[in-house]
């Protein structure tokens, strides 16, 4: 017996969740809950696609490339996308890498979905700004060597490099830079004429992922170790400045390779 | 027919797992596979109950308070249980509340652990400081009004009010103080000091949890909104202070408040 009673109206609904830094076992319960019960997903370049499995067979799945990098994927194009898959379809799961908020746009995505009366909801992910390094081993804040940490991105909103960098390099912060590998050089020069040459710096490509590369150093070294380490810009890189870094097992030759050439 | 080969030996691990920030669903994955191998579970003040019973029922669970606050469980001891309830049950997840190196004390245990060569495994949490904010829609970062977060804590490892507030007070950055409602009045003087006593603040207890209480306002009247709100110290409470708190929706009352009264 069949009882025809399908539903024909839309209940659109907005779900923004972040994916984690990379690792698909790194996103949340709660996450793959929203997953599971999305008609459209809309995800992007940093999200590892096995996740999309736990999403209905029958839901669409849309690639939205990377929208800080992409001209074909502007944030506006993704934010009409969404609003019109919620209107037509439903429930739209919006998968970020990452978190959603640091550096992620969650807000303006939020903002848009408002404008059209939209139900939201905010599924945090795993930072990756602090994630990666603690996967590595660098605390980004432990006693006596980095007791705050100050996250920022390397280019700031017009294009150029942050000017807070500035401020943040003269800090006892433990500072992680995303979106920064292309300005390592400009980096390391403030550092350098605050005469800390000498601090223990890492850079981390595909954090969590099969394929992460580690670069540790200190400034002056940490570019040389970064090219011979093979880091390029084919995936996400963090850079991490500060003390804690010398806690990660491979500062250790590091010190000994100082200790012995004095 | 039973072939009886039953395995005696142990073979000790210690897996660190940051549960989150209290919605027992922001666990990750990887931390729920983690706690269905466990022989032993060691959990903190902050963690939901609730996410024991992925472990097997077997499983021993062991309550260790809040390291940072009780006496009965320093660091010490918890340290000492990780490592002896490793060496004779084998696999211990310690399940912390919140993320494991964001003034989480990961770092300690890790080391500890190191120093009786018992292998480690890091499973990253949704940080609080992040994710707290980001769920009452504050994005710690969005353009134009905080391009950076710089995460603190109110007391230094001497037990004194930080030193780097005053710092952070001074910069651009979304500023977020974990663990310093006992420091609000401080703090916030701080602030009117350098002038900023109209700066948007939020104080957020026991966030992401059903008992939420969240306090919106201005530097200048934060502590009476907070008191009002009836926060107080019963669970965990953070700090933001940053033109990002403008974006929640409980500011629009404000702004329309001070533009009345003009």
């Amino acid at each position: 017996m069949v009882t025809a009673t399908e539903k024909h109206y839309i209940d659109p609904k907005i779900t923004l969740v972040g994916a984690g830094p990379g690792d698909p076992d790194l996103i949340s319960l709660k996450g793959v809950k929203a997953l599971r019960t999305a008609n459209v997903i809309l995800y992007d370049a940093l999200v590892d696609e096995r996740l999309l499995d736990y999403a209905p067979t029958e839901a669409i799945k849309v690639y939205v490339g990377n929208p800080s990098g992409d001209e074909n994927f502007s944030q506006d194009v993704v934010n009409q996308l969404m609003v019109d898959y919620a209107l037509n379809f439903g429930h739209v799961v919006r998968l970020k890498g990452g978190d959603l908020f640091v550096f992620g746009r969650g807000y303006e995505e939020l903002d848009y979905a408002a404008s059209y009366s939209i139900e939201t909801e905010i599924v945090p992910g795993i930072s990756s700004a602090i994630s990666v390094p603690g996967l590595q081993g660098i605390p980004v804040t432990h006693k006596g060597c980095g007791e705050s940490v100050w996250i920022l991105s390397g280019t700031d909103s017009s294009g150029n490099l942050s000017a807070e960098i500035q401020d943040a390099a003269r800090s006892k912060a433990t500072v992680v830079i995303l979106l920064g590998f292309d300005r390592l050089a400009e980096i390391v020069r403030i550092y350098q004429k605050l005469g800390k040459g000498g601090l223990p710096a890492a850079v981390i490509q595909n954090g969590s992922m099969t394929n992460e590369k580690t670069a540790i150093g200190l400034v002056n070294t940490i570019e040389e170790v970064a090219e011979e380490s093979g880091i390029d810009n084919t995936g996400p890189v963090l850079l991490v400045f500060g003390p804690a870094v010398a806690l990660h097992h491979d500062f250790q030759r590091i010190r000994q390779f100082f200790e012995t050439s004095i």
